[in-house]
């Protein structure tokens, strides 16, 4: 399937960050000429850091998405557009509702206008959430559940989709969205809770001080990074996808404790602080969650390849020996 | 029902146009002080005409949704607000994609916005479309059914809601929903067919040119604008209605082939021609679509109370007279 990209010149928006920089490695290994497009902002995924292997042999755009001019230039003879950059915190979707919808609507709408102006031939994969989901009315979780946003996130999110779906069936610009859960794994931002509270956790057990677990018994389930990207690859070469919107999911369901044990237990030692749930978040959450990931494993062969104890050590190793650089 | 709002504080955004300045009316007759924003673009469905009979009972901005500190100013203080204003050309929101964004939603949000830091209280109601549905999977179609916006106004519209609903939920500020389906009636833009096909119908029967009817065999609902003021009515007096949405229906289904027909019939005369429908609308066309309107009924009590006969009788009766300056 690696094949498919050899030669081929793909653009990741967000490509600094946790999800696009481990895409970005392995498009590399694969010869792809990979051009990167993050802004860097700060409290936003991308960081350096994670190009530390592949610097020399990516193209990197320091631009961001909110700006027309660049990915009017940019979008243009790629083959491929794996568009991940986005604003992510469910909290300052609501603190600052206008940076969310021009970086998770406007600008979706902009890159894909370009496309439709300048290279309406490139393949698309959008990185959509659960989130848009809401507080869930079954479970497992399928793509026919209906959207509840709980968030401005979600709404514009879910905007984004839409724009992708729309600009597929309306001008024919091959286009699919994978909703992602949970991912974890190497370079993700752990700085803080910014992006998951997995960040946080992993930061602290690695600092050798206790993490706080928050309510402890909701479920959910968490993809690797290594088989996150493996399903963008495999969105972005099947012509199946198109048109398509697909669920990922995780090797397991495990309630919070459970995790926080299981990365006590992958490290070796460690410990945690079980605390109530915050009230100022309440309103915003959605309790138990884990999906139906069902029509990714049947239409694209998808399955998730790497347990979670094993993602979780490794997320463990790659950390250690570069925490400073990370925080 | 009227009489809650006898003396009390309504902002109309959109008062100039269609539904708006006919609210409007009502509302004056029952003693309200009614505020009217509206920026009379051109191309959208705000006339001063609409206004001729009220213009000295009401406080009227010229002002657009999208100024945000306009909306500032004129949300506080208010009792009511009936959140009209919209783009409503499905046609325009693919060829000038980031107007509708604007309008649609980043000025929905800013309205809610400035709910939120400075007149919490009030209780808004917006009107949203059926549009939102997309392709119906089964008719009559009621709330439930998902939501699969096929062009870019579907997108936005139903950002719009969302927004809505969250600030209603998060943050306890009263709102809900109306998908208005077809809607027709005095002070419809007739000029042309951007607000509804409907409007051009009337204008070439009342200047006694026969008037196009496309595909003919489509099934539709359709609202009259006194039974649509009703609800919006309704659901604004009602606490009941927080935080829900709602459709709107018709007196009965009829084909285009049928309502033409009966606009002829309640012309006394007049004549149409079948046309084959447009290729470049196919993309963006819904088939067949009609409402299951039973929520509001049970809910709110509110049902059509103008037959569709009445109804186009009393359109044309409204503009014979004064189609000069309709157009």
């Amino acid at each position: 399937m690696l094949r498919s990209f050899a030669g081929s010149d793909v653009l990741i928006t967000g490509g600094a960050g946790f999800i696009g920089s481990t895409l970005a490695a392995k498009l590399v290994a694969a010869n792809a000429k990979v051009t990167i497009v993050d802004s860097l902002i700060p409290e936003y995924g991308g960081n350096l850091e994670n190009l530390a292997d592949i610097r020399n042999r990516v193209n990197l755009s320091i631009a961001d998405v909110r700006d027309r001019h660049s990915m009017k230039y940019l979008v243009q003879g790629q083959d491929f557009l794996f568009n991940l950059a986005g604003q992510t915190s469910h909290m300052d979707s609501m603190t600052d509702p206008f940076t969310d919808l021009e970086i998770n609507a406007k600008a979706q709408l902009s890159i894909l206008e370009a496309c439709h102006q300048y290279n309406p031939g490139v393949k698309i994969v959008f990185a959509g959430t659960r989130q848009i989901y809401g507080r869930p009315d079954y479970l497992p979780v399928d793509e026919k559940h209906p959207a509840r946003p709980v968030d401005v996130n979600g709404i514009h999110k879910l905007a984004g989709e839409w724009y992708h779906l729309l600009y597929n069936s309306v001008y024919g610009i091959r286009s699919c969205v994978l909703r992602l859960t949970n991912t974890y794994g190497p370079r993700m931002r752990i700085r803080d809770a910014r992006q998951t509270f997995v960040g946080i956790w992993i930061r602290l057990i690695l600092e050798g001080k206790p993490f706080e677990v928050w309510g402890g018994e909701q479920l959910r389930d968490f993809t690797y990074v290594d088989d996150c990207v493996a399903a963008l690859l495999l969105a972005a070469s099947m012509d199946a996808a198109d048109g398509r919107v697909y669920n990922l999911g995780g090797d397991r369901v495990v309630n919070l404790r459970e995790l926080a044990e299981a990365l006590v237990n992958a490290h070796g030692r460690g410990e945690f602080v079980l605390k109530e749930f915050p009230e100022e978040r309440k309103k915003i959450d959605i309790g138990d969650y884990y999906s139906n990931d069902a029509r990714i494993r049947e239409e694209l062969g998808w399955k998730p390849a790497t347990s979670l104890d094993e993602g979780l050590a490794r997320t463990l190793k790659y950390f250690a020996p570069r925490l400073e650089r990370y925080l």
